[in-house]
């Protein structure tokens, strides 16, 4: 079965019923777009899910802590960028409960149906004036075309914003799915990613609609990684809002779901700090899914391989190496690896393509002209299971380096 | 009790009886020494720990293979540098066969008490030719006072040769440890590291031998990361042969075994590719020693932190959010910091460090400043539990990227 999705305009704002803004505050000290607000309509479930480090952010635990005491029922998030609000003590607790009092009574929505976002300096508080001050510019923004204004806004080292709306016919009935995200550094998510919003016109029971979530959250941001660094403030919110959906055509939604969360994740490697080009890993074999996911995301983690590929060198041992470290266990002998549409090993013997020399080795001109493509796409079969699953991350460049030591994030 | 070892010349050779050798047989294309030897006195145990990789080269399941065959009857290992022999499918294990047969032959020793190690680029096979012709120069030229050659032809991407001899007086009679290590890159050794070789002159039963050396392994070498790539070729032996040592001395022996293997350990993590300086971690308030050291190990080897030392820049955020994402739990309310004498965190809170201003925050000048040496120490507080751990790393430089982004390691 194919789902029917097409790309359409409008980011978050794409699906029926919702609102977006982003505004420059004066948060940042560089005058770029640094609050942005999202709206979703009455009778939205919200579902959400968050990083699992034990040094979270006081908004990351605000919103967890609204979103299971009100059985996700959500309408609006705030994202501020430029002050990640994490590790600043008590104080980042009661910052996030007045910036989101403050906007309740302005959109006329209990406090509880109100959620928030930081990114930024972590250990820097958010200057809670200039917040409270753009707030009354934030809500006269609001609108149904605000989603490209909202996506800038969450930015902080990203190059590029990172959108996406899909559409589908679903039973003669018109249902779209947005979505916006934002990371650069700090990459590694576990659970979910340094902020990502989507929105969906469909109504979905709020238990469905937070399982779906889940298991695409799996597939896409807890799929990618950037620097192995998980953030304290990573964070997906996706709303829902709509005539409810008939249940035959919750998997369409759920395939939607997954390709608006892996576009997003993607776009996120891809930009990630420093980075020329995207790393697909594809893993088979396994016995589990989860099982090819640790592997291919290894790979793609690993400082070798980024550096490898960065130089435009097919040095394939350091993929084994780090497939080999996984914790996933796996038969040596049975490995299979491609590069592109290089086959570099079969049944864990490598096929001619090194050909050592008296003071050295000539390399595959192919491989090595693959390359130098926008992505590069690494294939390892590692058995004869079921398992199957794909990472993304990107490469390590002298950039990463230099933007980490001199600048603070 | 206080255990009063102190350095005394010869490295692996001190101890007596041991004999080693290295000389250029023209493996490596560069001319440098590849090929290093160290013959144990009779009677000699031998302990080992390896790589945990699923994916490991052919000598080093050899290794494995002939000590648990032989209850650690080995007296010689032989080094050849400048081929991994990883990845090189059935080959690998024949070229090591034949390789440690002949040197038996050449020692009048069984082939089972003869080990090799290799080091360099994973899936290229050893010359072979090259290898056997360098074993009679290479017995020749063993000598008591072998350890510095053994020690410089095992190295690859080394800067320096790393070394160390202890000597104590243990009941009357003289004890001398010494080891050698080689490493720099793909370092985060999960049961041992790559390639380290450690001599004992005091008799000791094998089991007791094994089970001080994993021990003194585990805060050691387990306790390092270069880039977090686990090595294919992560190998550890320490041999002791001598009078048996009185068992009360045992304590104290293992006190020396681990203060040499902790300073191979450190000297392979100041030399990590690209690296301008040591990081150590301290961690404490752990319920066990095992959890601090993997919070330890995880904050030395972020990325971003290892940037941020790098541009000696106090970026305490980055810690915080290293150690959250360990998957040690802790209290983040009762985290305290201090790098060097500076402490950052008290009680979870940030103390006066920071100062936000309009346009940014100003640095503590001390601590940016106490960054400038060539040791950083990082000291991190994370509850009252009695766990204590340490674990080394280097910062993270361009020049990491240059050499791993432009040569085959």
């Amino acid at each position: 079965m194919t789902h029917p999705w097409h790309p359409t305009p409008g980011g978050v704002t794409a699906p029926k019923g919702f609102l977006a803004a982003g505004i420059t505050a004066g948060l940042k000290a560089s005058g770029k777009a640094d609050l942005s607000l999202v709206v979703a309509p009455p009778g939205a479930v919200c579902a959400g899910t968050f990083t699992t480090s034990v040094v979270r952010a006081a908004c990351v635990d605000l919103c967890a802590d609204r979103l299971a005491a009100t059985g996700g029922r959500a309408r609006a998030v705030l994202t501020n960028s430029g002050q990640a609000n994490a590790c600043t003590g008590d104080r980042g607790l009661v910052d996030s409960l007045r910036a989101t009092g403050s906007l309740a009574q302005r959109l006329g929505l209990d406090d509880d149906e109100v959620l928030i976002c930081s990114t930024g300096v972590i250990g820097v508080p958010i200057p809670m004036e200039i917040l409270l001050a753009g707030l009354d510019p934030l809500v006269a923004a609001l609108s149904p075309e605000g989603g490209d204004g909202a996506a800038r806004a969450i930015l902080t080292t990203d190059l590029v914003d990172k959108q996406l709306a899909l559409e589908a016919n679903l039973g003669g009935r018109r249902v779209r799915i947005g979505g916006m995200a934002k990371g650069s550094g700090m990459i590694h998510p576990a659970m979910a990613t340094m902020l990502a919003m989507l929105s969906c016109d469909a109504g979905v029971p709020a238990e469905v609609w937070q399982a779906m979530v889940k298991r695409a959250v799996d597939r896409s941001f807890n799929a990618i990684t950037v620097d192995g660094d998980t953030s304290t403030n990573d964070c997906f919110l996706a709303f829902a809002a709509g005539e409810p959906l008939n249940p035959e055509h919750f998997d369409a939604l759920e395939a939607g779901l997954t390709q608006v969360s892996q576009h997003l994740a993607r776009a996120i490697a891809r930009d990630g700090e420093g980075a020329t080009c995207l790393i697909e890993v594809q893993v088979s074999g396994t016995a589990r899914d989860a099982e090819a996911i640790t592997v291919a995301r290894t790979v793609c983690g690993s400082s070798l391989v980024k550096c490898a590929v960065h130089g435009r060198d097919p040095n394939w041992g350091r993929i084994l190496a780090a497939a080999g470290r996984s914790g996933v266990a796996f038969d040596p002998g049975a490995v299979a690896l491609w590069l592109g549409d290089h086959q570099l090993m079969a049944a864990g013997q490598p096929l001619p393509f090194d050909r050592p020399a008296a003071s050295g080795y000539i390399r595959d001109r192919a491989a090595a002209a693959y390359l130098q493509d926008d992505t590069v796409l690494i294939r390892l079969g590692v058995g004869t299971g079921p398992g199957q699953g794909r990472a993304w991350g990107c490469d390590l460049s002298d950039q990463y380096i230099r933007i980490n030591a001199d600048y603070t994030t």
